[in-house]
This record gives C-alpha cells, structure tokens and sequence, in this order.
C-alpha cells in the first residue's frame, strides 16, 4: 500500500535562522509589524510503498536521519497523513 | 496575544519538482527504493501579536499572498498551532 509522510525539518530553536530574518525584515517593508519571529524550514512530503503504516514510518525514519535533516542544525517531526 | 501559525508552502501538483526528483535520486542512491515520490515545499512559523486568531491568520494570508508563496508555482497552506 502506498502511505504518505510528510516530514517538517526545522532549524534548531537555540540556533539563529538567517532566512527567517530576512524574510521577517521583508515583512516589515511590506508593512507588517506585528510578526514577532519567523522561522524557515522544508516540508517534504513523501510517498511510500510499504506493507504498514508503521514500517512507512519507519523508513521516513531512516530518509531522515540519512539524507533529508542535518541533526547538528536541524530537527525533524514525521506525519502520516492517511 | 502572540499567536503561533504554521504556512506549508509546496509546488503545485501539476508541476515537477525538481528539487523532489534529486532527493528521491539520493534516497536511491542509500538503498532507500520503496519511495515512490518526493516533493519538497518550505515549512514557515510564524509569530504573530495580534487581537485575535482571526486578525493573526488575517495577517498569515496576507504574509502568504504577498512575500511567502508565488502564486505561479506554489500553493499555501495555514494552520493555527495554539
């Protein structure tokens, strides 16, 4: 069966977020004042075929941990969507 | 009140990602062959000071319309985290 995964990958909360920062000193230029903070990651969604639920997670798992967040600047949460 | 809202902005379905593509080439490459599709969006927080949820998500679409998303190749998505 096909499952999709989707995967939010963030930059750390102790670690600065240069894009978030411009992207907030965009904001003000547009006009908007009233945002307070911003933080830019990647959302991924992936499809997988697998035999469970648990083994499509498991192999976001490992997508993850291998090649899709770097763990010395990134976190990651995985979501099943079905 | 600070309100905390989530944009997930992805390319459009009908549209390749190339982006998608050589992650699942990498994914490949690790021995990782159960993929079936990649597609890679940016995940943005935002904090916002606003009088109401309402007014916050208000001011999210605007963000979206004006400086998060492009129209031509991307769609949006809004989600109020508190």
């Amino acid at each position: 069966m096909t499952y999709n995964v989707q995967i939010k990958v963030m930059p750390l909360k102790d670690l600065l977020d240069p894009q978030g920062k411009a992207v907030m000193g965009g904001l003000k230029n547009l006009g908007i004042n009233s945002v307070e903070d911003v933080r830019i990651g990647k959302h991924i969604t992936l499809q997988i075929d697998a035999d469970s639920e648990d083994a499509a997670k498991a192999l976001a798992d490992e997508a993850s941990k291998k090649l899709l967040a770097n763990p010395v600047m990134e976190f990651y949460e995985i979501e099943m969507i079905n």
